[in-house]
């Protein structure tokens, strides 16, 4: 029987937060989960939050209600990532403390390289005073104190951040070990030989 | 591996969704099930839906949501019961387009029998004019055209209307069937030699 867990993703906006959740997921069905269920902005935002905007008592009443339902996947036994900037230490330590075996990933990118990337041109109008309220810019984001996973995405390839991320739960005892390759296994064989 | 499905319990206040959800639920795991949640309004009030009261479409959203995490959990193959006055027809049609596995269960019982057993005494406030916008009363609701079961609770013990929804699930394969008691395969030994 799948043991349930959050995989919760914090970051500011570009820093790799749903490319790594996804990535993460693909490895999950590769081991054989049944139940995987991704959570972010394009999965939220038309059913749960339509009615949300980006003042800090909007963000905390987002995190709020994805919260709620990470909640009851992770203890039904589902494999759930959440992808959400979630500025606020609050709302995560919440988030922590009714979530089933609860994994907080700090997607760390320095906010210059974000600036540099900036693949929605978000930045570019956070800077230029077009939106405002945009995190990093002109809205707070209170880095994890004690995240149990730092991913360097100015560094990392998406390979190896996942790897760390699936070594992590592996040693939680939350997912199986990697199958090895026929390969693999052959030679390890032939080696003990 | 289990089935997620969702079974919906749609009916006037006091006709007793609640109590049945409670007793299909402890069946359920006396089956054996590993996941099972009950979405009601105790459940999901201080989390989900906090902010909504009881206008149309108040009421609407309530069930937008609700429906959006019941689909998710049936489709991680969580054994899911709702419980929501739900008077909208077009809501319940949502819910059951979404969901997998949807069982719409009309828990009737005419108003009448409502209004003598009132265990919160919100039927004679209604009535009295006190409170306002009470379904059945001074609000509508649109009674199923073609639910999956009808449970009539002003007639059936809570354990045969139990037992009508379980025989529903057993035939559409998303639980399995009760276990005989030793004493009942005993005897159909008996009768086989």
């Amino acid at each position: 029987m799948q043991e349930g867990f959050v995989v919760w993703f914090t970051g500011l906006s570009a820093s790799g937060k749903t490319t790594l959740a996804k990535s993460v997921e693909a490895e999950l069905l590769a081991r054989g989960l049944p139940y995987i269920q991704r959570l972010d902005g394009d999965v939220v935002r038309q059913d749960l939050t339509r009615d949300l905007g980006f003042s800090k008592e909007d963000r905390d009443e987002n995190i709020h209600r994805v919260t709620f339902v990470a909640e009851l996947l992770s203890k039904n036994g589902v494999a759930t990532t959440c992808s959400f900037i979630s500025p606020y230490r609050k709302a995560r330590a919440n988030a922590r403390a009714r979530c089933h075996n609860f994994i907080e990933v700090y997607t760390y990118c320095p906010l210059e390289t974000l600036i540099e990337r900036d693949p929605k041109g978000l930045y570019a109008k956070a800077l230029a005073g077009e939106i405002t309220g945009f995190t990093g810019i002109d809205d707070p984001y209170e880095e994890p104190e004690n995240p149990d996973i730092i991913v360097h995405t100015d560094k990392e390839t998406v390979a190896e951040s996942t790897e760390v991320i699936l070594r992590h739960l592996e040693q939680q005892g939350l997912i199986p070990p990697a199958r090895r390759s026929a390969k693999a296994a052959q030679a390890s064989r032939r080696e003990a030989v």
